[in-house]
């Protein structure tokens, strides 16, 4: 059910064409109300495709009824018939479901550079708006792109429901990952509320997935409360139940990240500051080396040191203590169990860093640098 | 001949026995003089080994009679017992040369956080000190790691010479690359002049050198000056053919870089200050995405400007010229001449951006991402 779960929302997949597989590509999702609220992040990228120019404009009032998503194609520097042929495709939603188009998010993702066939997206929106209905898991598979399996998450509150769908496979760091995901809920939340609500929630769990740190030109992650359950929550418990989700979502991703053998859970603990212990943890989630050591099952923990060596976060690099799998490798800078105690054959790896500087901790996941992750991005144009 | 190329200098290359396979493992460059100028730069990385600890101690004073160099073991993350063997090294040094341990520099390269058997390096020194001579390419060789070729230059100026080695295959990132690197020679200037020449030389040269994101914790580039040559060349002439010497040998480290198939040259003009040029080219260095696209003769131009849109560089990212071996794909944003239309099947790979924001101009030096380079970093400690 997915983005359908919770009331008050239709949905929609549907094969436009834009992929050449003919595989589904396009996905709207509906919110019928009473409400019309929403909120929604976008990539912080100063490179934006033309959906997140959009779709930046739309969500400006807070008043979201419909978005409509498309895979087989980012539509980023394709110059002003790129951004035509976004405006395009929420005019044609809102022509089909009768709404204003500037009520109408637009979301994109592929490869860029390239054109969008205007003609095939537009017949597919057509096409969507018909057969609207239940539909969230067809949603969730149309907006795959190197995906292996879709994406989904249904949380129940009191009284209210939260669904969400979600792809994103490579370019995955912060800020946001490249990721479209789509929340619904029908809890009954002003659009402040749903806004603070998805920037504290996305700021713990999409904004800590670092799987290559590259950042992408088209992400965005939309809530949207239909309030059709006449519940409305207290923000605090609505947002636990969102980070529930969202974290939910981003363990699915990192589990299906571009060729990748191991899930690498970095826990960096006794920070000076949170912000200190994320960017402990992001130097290590984009390290090359330690990244293709793990892949190889070698516990290399001096090429753990040497990447948090090159942050500016409060701590002494020889006071530091390195634990990999529950074995601690590395004392006070010095050292300690023999790395050949170490056993990095399970697909999760856990890495804990104690930086002995302070009270903050976070937790950053990525995976590790394969063969296949490289051989993925070599041939993804083609 | 190398470092021994210019008057004044001897150098050995011998077998310690610290690295399993017999090779070559321990480098030994000593200046006779009369002048025993020298000057030196480290790795930026805040987790630094205990022969950088000692030698930059040891260069305070502008003054160096031998540098002795390891491969077989970083010496980093190993504790008090690991600095001990520094200092014992630069004390057999001093000790078979009859010259002051504070005027030995060290430096390790290999893996980090394992001792290095002090009994064979120290014997290792002494053979070293008993086999001095010219010979500059046993020494070249004798610092390699994974390198599959050793890196050498000799430049001639008038009336004097500099030689120089270098060692350097992966982990290489500005603020050092990972490097050894020693340069002769026998021209006669004061330390304060060495060290302005070193530092502007390095910073346009290795420190533009980008492989692979990762920086080192062992890095060290050292002159020496032995003033043989009764030479005292203008300091800024000398520094551009320092440049010339220093560029030949980040070059030659491009070209090994492990597992790459591509050396890509990466041109950014048009900046509005250097330092902007610098951190735009940067950006797509440290890109996995791009730099998997390239070794799959992808011209995945748009993956250059996702990259660059996450850097603070003033400029229009909807202004951008980008090509790619001489073929503009895309003009202000949008796509121009086809994609396929860029061959990149040669061994080098020219990337060309203008950002139309100034005047400013740097260029960056990097590798594509292949399937050997997560092999051999999976591989490295076995």
């Amino acid at each position: 059910m997915t983005v359908t779960a919770p009331k008050g929302f239709r949905a929609a997949g549907v094969a436009a064409g834009l992929k050449r597989s003919g595989a589904l590509d396009l996905a709207l999702v509906v919110n019928d109300g009473p409400s019309s609220a929403a909120a929604a992040v976008f990539t912080s990228n100063r490179a934006k495709a033309n959906p997140i120019l959009w779709s930046q404009q739309v969500i400006a009032d807070g008043a979201v009824s419909a978005i409509v998503l498309n895979s087989g194609g980012a539509n980023c520097f394709t110059g002003a018939q790129g951004f035509q042929t976004t405006h395009a495709t929420a005019e044609g939603v809102a022509e089909a479901l009768q709404i204003s188009a500037g009520d109408v998010l637009v979301c994109s993702t592929g490869l860029i550079g390239e054109q969008l066939d205007r003609d095939a997206l537009l017949s597919g929106v057509a096409a969507a708006a018909a057969g609207l209905g239940p539909h969230g898991d067809a949603a969730a598979r149309a907006i795959m792109t190197t995906d292996s399996v879709s994406k989904t998450v249904v949380v129940e509150g009191p009284g209210y429901t939260i669904g969400g769908m979600a792809k994103g496979a490579g370019m995955l760091a912060p800020g946001l990952a490249t990721m479209l995901v789509v929340l619904t809920t029908d809890a009954d939340l002003p659009a402040a509320e749903l806004d603070r609500a998805l920037r504290a929630a996305t700021r713990v769990s999409f904004d800590r997935l670092d799987s290559d740190g590259c950042m992408s030109t088209n992400d965005q992650v939309t809530l949207m409360a239909s309030g059709a359950s006449g519940v409305t929550p207290e923000t605090d418990a609505f947002t636990l139940l969102l980070v529930d989700a969202c974290m939910s979502l981003a363990l699915q991703l990192q589990a299906d990240a571009e060729g990748a053998s191991h899930d690498i859970q970095i826990h960096v603990r006794g920070a000076a500051s949170e912000d200190d212990a994320v960017e402990v943890g992001r130097s290590i989630a984009r390290n090359n080396l330690f990244k293709a050591a793990v892949f190889g099952n070698d516990p290399n923990w001096g090429r753990v040191l040497a990447a948090i060596g090159t942050t500016s976060a409060a701590f002494d690099p020889y006071a530091v203590d390195v634990s990999m799998n529950g074995v601690r490798v590395c004392h006070a800078g010095a050292p300690d169990r023999p790395r050949d105690d170490v056993d990095l054959s399970p697909r999760t790896v856990i890495l804990e860093l104690e930086l002995h500087a302070g009270d903050h901790a976070a937790m950053i996941l990525t995976n590790d640098l394969t063969h296949d992750y490289v051989h993925e991005n070599s041939a993804y144009a083609s």
